[in-house]
């Protein structure tokens, strides 16, 4: 008698042919008081069990119903049915537990259709439904596949810390962490919040990325990789920001901004190419849903390329390289701008660019991811390498269908009295950032990395539109449920 | 010409012979105006750069200095000196940063022997220290084990939130996390702070435990494992305690505490034995290390076992598993318990069992890894699932030399209403976790799972003793630096 999951079972298919087995599920449907479509969660598909009725007590076929968890003991036979290669004679079934059909009502688990946002309403029961359990699955995939292939790279992982009390990151609001006793805040002579008497003795935050963090590392080991959560404290109540999310940062020191740019499409690729090849069954069903909600939308906007074309579509071209410059003129010149179709219209070098205009490169002009490099160092972050240029820096963005930038980097300012002027002139706090600077004077190299939206390529990946559908149970502007 | 890292050419060893190689590094030591140790942090080993003095100008050699970053293009040869099969011969040298000796001084990256105190207050420079990076290395392939290992045994990761709106897990005390103006709080009519306006429309805290949530996953995706951030907001300034640490957390559906204990000795026995696999040369130099402390210590307070001969102890025993009331009988009839060498002397059954008890066991006793199962109810958390007995609960708790408690964890209570009957008596608020109890509603099943803090696995493995030396940059009471 050997215990399954579903997964290696159906893997398994016609080579377990009457094998006694054990598979332990939750019902998704219970047809004809004979048939149990069961699910354990290992795959997107599920086992048919064979219910002899008159060989069953009516307790427990009772008991059968949707939702309900049960362990099957049975012989791997041929199935009748189609869809499937074998099915599970049943020959006795514990009930784990059941489901009162009235506490039912109201739930996802309910046999219909849901929406997305009935689904997010009940995120501790949405790991039960196909389309989550298929992302959550996905999603599981590319967080190895991101492992494997920095592991295999020779990165190391580097855990950088979650509370700091740094705010000179500058990549966005920060949340505070504390543990005062708001009732009883403790104030300095001055009447002000007295923080040296908090947790650390000092004003801490959430971090908004472990960049800094990561260039000390990689100026001892080389190349190393961040992979942890992130949090913006900004009330964008968006499909695409969450005030929690996951990033990987890769740093690696002595890359340049076309080492950097390499990495970046490799491992895009690499990341892809991972998800294709082993969440098959579970891409097909996301691929289907993905045309399905194309097919409702009015013509000009559907996508050419179904989900899964346009996955391989990435991993068969190389991505298109310019710089921010090159990107003005084209889109100077571009019919929406010339005809006002853009809602901010580009008209001379030094705007940053909009979601809009990102998505006119990649989708329409060059039908490719882009890489836009060189921008101005105005809009960019003060860490960035300055060019000889003096007006522009090394930063690069990944561009995507469908989502726009899904990668941010550059190549770092490795020049001490460069670095310096520019946190001058960008009003960061130099004392604060000692140790950022130190770095710069023991052996400093050039050095490159960029920044991943975990949510970002698991949007991508998945072809869903709103960030709350891919993350377990998302924090956004009032909301903290679970 | 090929470019490498300092790890590739020496494992390509005496093959790479007469190849034009360009490695690229930092200085470890620079002698004789003649001979170079580079190291790039993907190894501890440093490879030997050969400079003839007279073919370099001196500006160039007087640059070449501790610390100082270099690019090295030159051909491998068979190195005369002892120690190594190879070297290089230098054909040009670019500098990419040189050290100002001034600034040096007084940093930990000054070559002579420095104290763990003093690393630490320098974390930034310290992965450019052999014992450290050596340690992150091993921290590195003891994570990417992990992730291993659950992934081929069909477990999925799951990242559950680190902004919580629940404080019921108590497991320990917790930050809170806010959004407020702190000059400027918002009151309700009754004067208390009004945390409806805050970001999160509620009082939000850091997640000291991913359980619950990973629980409500493992009841879709059937086998699921957490790896994050926790958070205690404790005020224990110990070599055992972290504000900020990792964590990995296991939870399967349908798994018994037999199958956890199963899970927990194959699970820690698969990342011990990866990393002896992997990190031969780190642990070979941190076996050292360690041996050279232990030498330092009084006779009595010697470990009897080397570093890899404790790790490897650990693979080739079973771990013994006893009950808390046979581990209580043993501890009440022991020569410490009868002498009165226990700070805490055990009189009966009931007490939670403090470290120096655990360590008999595991050290003295035993000499054995060491699982503990069926704790008193009242000890351990409401969740865990109630023993026929009534008093007892399905608890177990991992036990290793020189550590302690290494792992926790449980069968959880599947059974609504017992469930339901715990909350009470802990008085964890019913309303605030109906999320949970909806997981007992809706087909619950048997499940359990278990608690692994990633620093002290590290502490194991490396042979360390204090935590903040293996977490690069360690939060602790009044210590938030970098």
């Amino acid at each position: 008698m050997i215990s399954y999951s579903i997964d290696q079972l159906l893997v398994k298919g016609k080579e377990a042919i009457h094998q006694d087995v054990i598979v332990k599920g939750w019902v998704r449907s219970f047809r004809s008081n004979r048939f149990i479509a069961l699910n354990d969660g290992s795959t997107i598909n599920n086992i048919q069990v064979v219910v002899d009725f008159e060989n069953f007590d009516e307790e427990t076929l009772d008991q059968i119903s949707v939702a309900a968890a049960i362990k099957v003991t049975g012989v791997v036979v041929e199935s009748q049915g189609k869809g499937q290669d074998i099915e599970i004679q049943a020959k006795s079934i514990k009930i784990y537990g059941g489901v009162n059909s009235d506490d039912l009502q109201g739930t996802i688990l309910q046999p219909k259709r849901h929406t997305l946002e009935f689904l997010r309403e009940q995120a501790h029961l949405r790991f039960r439904t196909n389309t989550f359990a298929a992302i959550m699955r996905v999603r599981h995939a590319l967080m190895f596949a991101i492992h494997q292939y920095y592991n295999d790279k020779g990165f190391f992982y580097v855990n950088t810390p979650i509370v700091t009390g740094s705010d000179a990151e500058g990549a966005g609001e920060m949340f505070c962490v504390t543990n005062f006793d708001f009732d009883n805040l403790p104030k300095t002579e001055d009447g002000k919040v007295d923080f040296s008497q908090d947790f650390f003795s000092k004003k801490t935050n959430l971090t908004v990325s472990g960049q800094l963090e990561a260039e000390a590392a990689a100026m001892g080991l080389g190349k190393v990789y961040t992979f942890g959560p992130t949090f913006r404290a900004e009330n964008s109540n968006t499909s695409r920001h969450l005030a929690e999310f996951w990033m990987i940062e890769p740093e690696v020191a002595f890359n340049d901004l076309d080492d950097n740019m390499d990495l970046a499409e490799d491992f895009m690729k690499y990341v892809i190419q991972y998800a294709l090849d082993n969440c098959k069954d579970d891409l097909a069903f996301l691929n289907d849903r993905y045309e399905k909600e194309q097919s409702q939308k009015p013509k000009d906007q559907r996508s050419d390329l179904g989900l899964i074309e346009r996955l391989e579509y990435v991993l068969n071209n190389k991505f298109v390289r310019l710089t921010y410059t090159e990107a003005i003129d084209i889109l100077k010149d571009s019919k929406p701008n010339k005809k006002g179709k853009f809602k901010y219209s580009i008209d001379g070098w030094g705007a940053d660019l909009q979601s809009e205009h990102e998505r006119y490169l990649v989708e329409k002009h060059f039908k490719s991811p882009v890489i836009l490099f060189d921008y101005p160092a105005e809009i960019k972050a003060f860490y960035m390498r300055l060019n000889e240029d003096g007006k522009t820096v090394r930063a690069m963005d990944v561009l995507f269908p469908g989502i726009g930038e899904i990668i941010g980097g550059s190549q770092r300012e490795e020049r001490l009295d460069v670095l310096r002027k520019k946190m001058e002139e960008f009003n960061v706090d130099q004392e604060e950032l000692w140790w950022y600077l130190d770095t710069r004077k023991f052996g400093t190299v050039p050095h490159s990395g960029f920044g991943l939206g975990l949510e970002r390529l698991v949007l991508f990946v998945t072809g869903m539109t709103n960030i709350r559908d891919v993350i377990p149970f998302p924090r956004t502007p009032k909301s903290a449920e679970f």
